[in-house]
């Protein structure tokens, strides 16, 4: 597998952003600001992981994340640039929604685990994605697996991988490997790579790394706010300035993560746009204190940050 | 409070049995079995916690969660005895579900803390709840909190609920505590019992040691079981013979315990009545391996173990 190497649709590469949902004052959705603000992710060439953890997914109910996804196509966001997450611990919601996206014409969808039950065992995660697969039964659907053990307490082993790729190749297209851990990303390429398994690390920094073993791209929080600071080190990897491009893009990566992730990127959206509503999130989640705020904004003034005006 | 105070309804009392949930084979829920099940359990004197962990409740859809409530009702299950688990990641989920328990008249709900992320502050935790209370807005709720960090990763600190007790009295009126750690219990039961605040250990293997305490009876798996044994603990705690009951209770609990608990408790219910799909459950989940259904069935008898049959 060339890292470079388009894939024929359906699939994706490239930078995706798990896209952050605003919410108004009463804390419904703001279809209208999470429109826009896709809308300026894929100006600068970034694709859109909907309803990731960055996204507050799981604070969504299924009808909100659908009526989300349908106001975005209803504005022309093509379909094939977004790759929807639709994992849920319940199995009929798993399928709803990942038929709800396969026929909307989604590149992909990026599947969590059902994360409430620990400790269960790789026959039961093996049944459960091969029946999200069996129900929605459709050749169009590309799943990628989304392996966040820290959050969702249920990994993702190269077992029940390999096992999977046997028995739906083609299908099963990838997976985001949100350890944060070079080794784990590494042994995921390593081991399936070769089989057309797209492989995106959870953060952009280990984008660089990863393009240089083959990696598909990355799927990272802080695309939100610096896409294209990551999309430059995606698109010239192997290019001569790669490795400055990548100490600027880290530089505001470790800024951000220095903070509760969502909140910091909410805070810094709703300041570049002027519109203070950006900066709730739902319960249990909280909004960035303003101590946290203000420390931050210096941080980000230190290295000069800059928001992209395109 | 007096341990065998009869409460004002609503509110509830006694042995509760997050009732497991039947499947067909094509994993759809199975409301006839599930009915017959409720109703053996209510004639052994054991109060329907429908939809906790053991229920698989997190595997099922809100409409399938809704849609077996309203078969329970329209076949004259009585609310008063239903302590529904209405707690999901979503907030709109969970005051969906929980308006829906209390406009039926249920006598409580138990709400599990959204369980997605980790590491949530007591304030995220504290306006989450609030959030639930004030959208149902209705003075019938009676909010019982399910602390079981094993599973939810996310415990409720003695914090949290003195803060949400303060501000809610009267609607937060207890919780199951399935720590198994007797020191936990005690803790709760020491710190808000006397505000009227019913704690339930979730493991009758605590039920003795809690009604000399103070608590308020258990919510207990095996209550799907082993009812009539569970409940004689309940009934003469204070009695003569409370010991020996409570010994030849244990004994069943712990049985139970050296195996997957809802797979054991499905493959015993299949036998006893009689119907194999009871061993059904939901992927992540697997049913009993016949090498464990042996070995369960040799402990069983060992320990002379009888199926109610009132």
């Amino acid at each position: 597998m060339s890292a470079n190497k388009t894939p024929p649709l359906p699939g994706i590469r490239g930078v995706l952003a798990p896209v952050v949902t605003p919410f108004k004052n009463d804390l419904e959705p703001d279809a209208d600001a999470f429109l826009e603000h896709c809308q300026w992710l894929l100006r600068n060439e970034v694709s859109l992981a909907v309803f990731g953890t960055n996204s507050e997914a799981t604070s969504l109910s299924l009808d909100e994340r659908i009526g989300l996804t349908e106001h975005l196509l209803e504005a022309g966001v093509p379909a094939r640039r977004l790759m929807p997450g639709t994992g849920c611990c319940a199995l009929p919601d798993t399928v709803r929604l990942t038929r709800h996206a396969v026929q909307a014409g989604a590149a992909g969808v990026l599947v969590l685990p059902p994360f409430y039950y620990k400790g269960v065992s790789d026959e039961g995660l093996f049944r459960y994605f091969s029946e999200v697969i069996e129900r929605v039964a459709d050749d169009r659907l590309r799943m990628y697996l989304y392996h966040f053990p820290a959050m969702s307490a249920v990994p993702l082993s190269l077992t029940l991988i390999e096992r999977l790729l046997a028995r739906y190749p083609g299908i099963v297209a990838g997976m985001k490997d949100s350890t944060g851990d070079w080794a784990s990303a590494r042994a995921y390429i390593e081991a399936f790579g070769k089989d057309g398994f797209d492989v995106f690390p959870g953060s952009e920094l280990l984008l660089l790394e990863g393009m240089r073993a083959g990696a598909a791209g990355c799927i990272s929080a802080t695309a939100n706010v610096n896409p294209d600071g990551i999309y430059a080190v995606y698109n010239q990897w192997d290019a001569d300035g790669a490795d400055a491009l990548n100490r600027k893009m880290s530089e505001i990566r470790k800024t951000f993560q220095r903070h509760p992730m969502i909140a910091a990127m909410k805070h810094v959206i709703a300041q570049h746009r002027g519109q203070p509503s950006w900066r709730n999130v739902r319960p249990p989640l909280t909004a960035l204190s303003s101590t946290a705020a203000s420390e931050l904004a210096q941080q980000l003034e230190k290295i000069d940050y800059q928001w992209s005006r395109t």
